[in-house]
């Protein structure tokens, strides 16, 4: 991995563990073993090295979305690889959502066209769902696709209650079986079900 | 209705359509056909009349929701008939919220109390579900009422699309039935499908 790409990938790992604004440029070189002079070699600031973490994170999800898809027998499927792969990364500091809202005006507006052009092959997914007979028809796709867009924010407010009542990752977990279980056909929710059956009883 | 009552319903109705800052006093008198004087005589200012309009709309949901109990056959004839109702009520403006949250704080207190109390309620409710098979035992009751909490924000957010690609009635219906989709065992699915199915045949 060239130097860059080392950057790039000790960052965004310390900007989601702790936030944006909390982790210096010093701190990133000091990491990695490297000068900081290294470091503005190959980055202008620390929002340059943000846009290329969000950047290489983008691509990397679309390029794992469309192996998803090939290894996957159907949609229902292609979910509940996603749901299981998300129990098992780390939880993203909620700062970094955060610091990008109040302190990087052009990550933020990255972000809004990664959204964008995700909601579209979301879409576009769910109506795949449907043709194949795995989700309703009569599902509004529009409406489906903003309350995953809504899942970030439910995420987000989570993480400003005082005591919750469950983790973050049993959150993700329910939110996201919910969802899925919600926009199934009959012949959609018994694979769902049945996977669940497997987890719950360990076979 | 006494003047108070009918001061706390005129107020209700304008503060859910304008915002509560937009509405003055002098319009709520004017609209009664009463003078600014009666109102100082039965409330204190406008928090005042903004609180007793929360407390009383507790009251009438609670009350309501004991109906909607007593009268149904299972838990997800509650939900269906909530669904319901909400299709044929007037949107509530956004800036009601906004305005609670950034100039109200006795309303916003008051608002965190009962949403607290509800919380509580709709666990009692969705453990009946699971009690009766309507719903997944496997479920996660404090993260699923924690998400119908969330409905409200959701709502708020959407407001604040430029161009929302749904209408506020297809974000509420979508949204309420997936989640109650997403909760129910196949027993209970059965019962929401086959009232779905009626709604697309109009039969």
């Amino acid at each position: 991995m060239d130097i860059k790409e080392r950057i790039i990938e000790k960052a965004s790992r310390l900007f989601q563990q702790y936030g944006i604004k909390n982790v210096s440029m010093d701190e990133i070189a000091s990491s990695l073993g490297i000068s900081k002079r290294t470091i503005y070699e190959n980055f202008k600031d620390k929002e340059d090295i943000l846009l290329s973490a969000l950047l290489r994170f983008k691509q990397e999800r679309d390029k794992h979305f469309i192996a998803l898809l090939g290894q996957s027998p159907n949609v229902v499927d292609v979910f509940i690889k996603i749901i299981e792969e998300h129990q098992h990364m780390p939880i993203c500091n909620v700062r970094f959502f955060e610091d990008i809202q109040k302190y990087y005006p052009r990550a933020a507006k990255l972000i809004r066209e990664h959204v964008e052009t995700n909601n579209n092959y979301l879409r576009d997914f769910l109506r795949q769902g449907i043709k194949e007979g795995y989700i309703r028809e009569d599902l509004d796709v529009n409406v489906a696709a903003f309350l995953v867009e809504e899942t970030t924010y439910t995420y987000i407010r989570a993480s400003y209650l005082e005591k919750p009542p469950f983790s973050f990752q049993d959150l993700f977990y329910t939110m996201m079986i919910n969802f899925v279980r919600g926009i199934l056909t009959g012949k959609g929710i018994r694979i769902i079900d049945a996977y669940l059956e497997q987890q719950r009883t360990g076979k």
